[in-house]
């Protein structure tokens, strides 16, 4: 067995899940909180070159982030199985609902999604959905999954990345080779950061740049950073990292939209500091990044902020270019569903936020995952 | 002040709602457990000539049922408002999750409802609302009803029967006789139980026949009963009945079309007699019911059956009549939405049970409330 440590912060989802995956497939590993352990944060950024987690090294082999993919190679044990009644693609709100809809069914499903929980994984405090007065999105989906898990659904970690039919039957291959076929699909892979579209951006992702506060926040502790955007996941993660934080900057491109509670929240910090009307224009940085430029588009003028981190919450766009040309998309890219989570294509349903439903909400991905699920069963009995 | 008696059972959530508006007026009463003294009971009755809860005796007037109109009429002091934001017809899933999100987004709403919590209150278990493993419908409407009053909504008990336009406002009148206004509507009002059919059935209901078994199930302990369905209401009223009562009667119209973890759970009880392809024929009794006429349609065979109660499980239809020609209803007499809730009148939308969406369960209707919630303040922002 290879020796294996896994450098992760408490809060962090994707550092769950790389554990989860290890201990699933029975390999030992040594845990270390670089969010409590300044020491061992360092040793993590010197050998990574990464200000991310999680950081997972395995002998001499260092893989940064959850990625499913090489650790499906590494330790994965997958087999192409029978044809299931169902395969889930996504589990963020609207694909583990599906499953446990399948499951009360009697459905034969399969969940296979790059991680467990989605987006909602990422938010700090939830306060409308509907049951709980407050929870944080990583306590919620966990018991979104345990849910599932108490039912018979089988739940792989991987990424899809073509899908076909012939038959009426849906073959789905995945970035770690494996190949997957159903009766029928439903489609919930959600959404995944848009870019900031600014030099150097692929640079200096996980160094110094953060596209998941939840995950890397712990590691900017009384440093300098700033949150890009204007709207309620922006203000959340600059009323977050405030309170761990020296200085936020809050960098919107034109003025905030965002609920009135953020709004309050975010007045009552005194040390978030407010650029409206503005955009990064580049990235400055060695091995980490050390600043950005601004430039304000009402006065023309520029301004450098020297800063340890930029979380960027400017947006999300679906996880579709797959699936381009075998169902049908909106302009937005999103995939076209009527009232009942129907798409173009025949025992193919789709849900959540990967849909042209506007409402981007985990109550509301959950119902569509519900719908898809009642209908997918419908039209297997009429096959 | 009169003299006031509530006769209630333990988890019926009429009850619960019959003293929560005595209590918001300021009535005092006497509460009476009539699912624990057997004396109490046969009081009520007599006094009522009703074997169902709750029944409300103030003076020398007899309330059988939740009865807001008549409540209304005698305690109550609704003041017609201002105009506002959003007027929400129903508080079940869907328009409780509605005002949430109302309030969240700043919108001045006020819910207008027979009663909290809808079709959810008279669930026995849910096991299928994500994020709890098992609840009941009451506990888990109780939930939704503190999260809607944890927020400024003005939340009041009492049937809308009519709704007009005038210039960009919408009317709405109720059965209490107030009025209400606001610029944009959110109908939730979902569903009522459908009719058996039956001669007598007006008048045998409440005096043997029941349509909440959750409220008046308690009454029939060690008794006989037959429960009229094959879905899973029905099954899951029948497995709950079989635990109190000596027999339970089911009657299916053709055969059972139910989830299989309740059919599972059905074949574990050897107190429920199943009878499919029967359909009733004739409800006997004098004051009360006593007993009901079964015809078998396969075998031609007419049998009686000796009875104390009849839970009708039979499926509900959609609370629209009073909009009919107002709004476009399907031939279900549903509204008809659009992906978003949008139905054909500007300003209306429409969540939950009472529109097209084909799922009628607690969590998607919670999302198409959320829905709804978010098109009316685009709505009202485009204003």
């Amino acid at each position: 067995m290879p020796k294996v440590t896994v450098y992760s912060t408490k809060n962090c989802p994707y550092c769950r899940m790389a554990k989860a995956f290890l201990e699933k497939h029975g390999v030992p590993y040594t845990s270390i909180d670089v969010g409590e352990d300044a020491v061992q944060a360092q040793k993590m950024i010197d050998l990574s070159g990464q200000r991310g987690v999680p950081v997972t090294v395995i002998d001499n082999e260092v893989i940064v982030g959850f990625d499913a993919q090489r650790l499906n190679e590494l330790f994965g044990n997958e087999e192409p199985g029978d044809i299931v009644d169902v395969l889930i693609i996504g589990a963020g709100p609207a694909g583990l609902t599906a499953a446990v809809y399948c499951a009360r069914k009697s459905l034969r499903a399969k969940l296979i999604s790059e991680n467990i929980g989605g987006q909602a994984l990422e938010s700090w405090a939830i306060e409308n959905y509907m049951g709980y007065r407050m929870i944080t999105g990583d306590e919620l989906m966990k018991k979104f999954e345990e849910q599932v898990r108490s039912q018979n659904i089988s739940l792989g970690l991987d990424q899809a990345s073509d899908i076909s039919v012939a038959e009426g039957i849906f073959t789905v291959h995945t970035v770690s080779g494996a190949e997957y076929r159903a009766y029928s699909i439903i489609f919930c892979a959600g959404m995944k950061p848009k870019k900031l579209g600014v030099e150097g951006e692929e640079k200096y992702l996980g160094r110094g740049l953060s596209v998941c506060s939840t995950c890397d926040g712990p590691l900017y502790r009384n440093k300098e950073v700033a949150v890009v955007g204007g709207g309620n996941s922006a203000l959340s993660t600059a009323i977050e990292m405030s309170k761990i934080t020296k200085r936020v900057h809050l960098i919107v491109r034109s003025t905030i939209r965002a609920d009135d509670i953020y709004i309050k929240l975010l007045k009552e910090q005194n040390n978030i500091e407010l650029h409206p009307n503005s955009v990064i224009t580049t990235i400055q940085g060695d091995k980490f990044l050390t600043g950005i430029s601004i430039l304000n588009k009402e006065t023309g003028m520029e301004t450098h902020l020297a800063l340890d981190g930029v979380f960027a919450e400017i947006g999300w766009v679906p996880n579709t270019e797959f699936v381009r040309g075998f169902i049908d998309l909106n302009d937005a890219g999103e995939i076209i569903v009527d009232v009942n989570c129907h798409t173009n294509v025949p025992g193919i349903f789709a849900a959540g936020d990967v849909t042209n439903v506007k409402g981007k909400q985990i109550i509301i991905a959950s119902g569509e995952g519900a719908k898809a699920a009642l209908e997918a069963q419908e039209y297997l009995m009429r096959q």
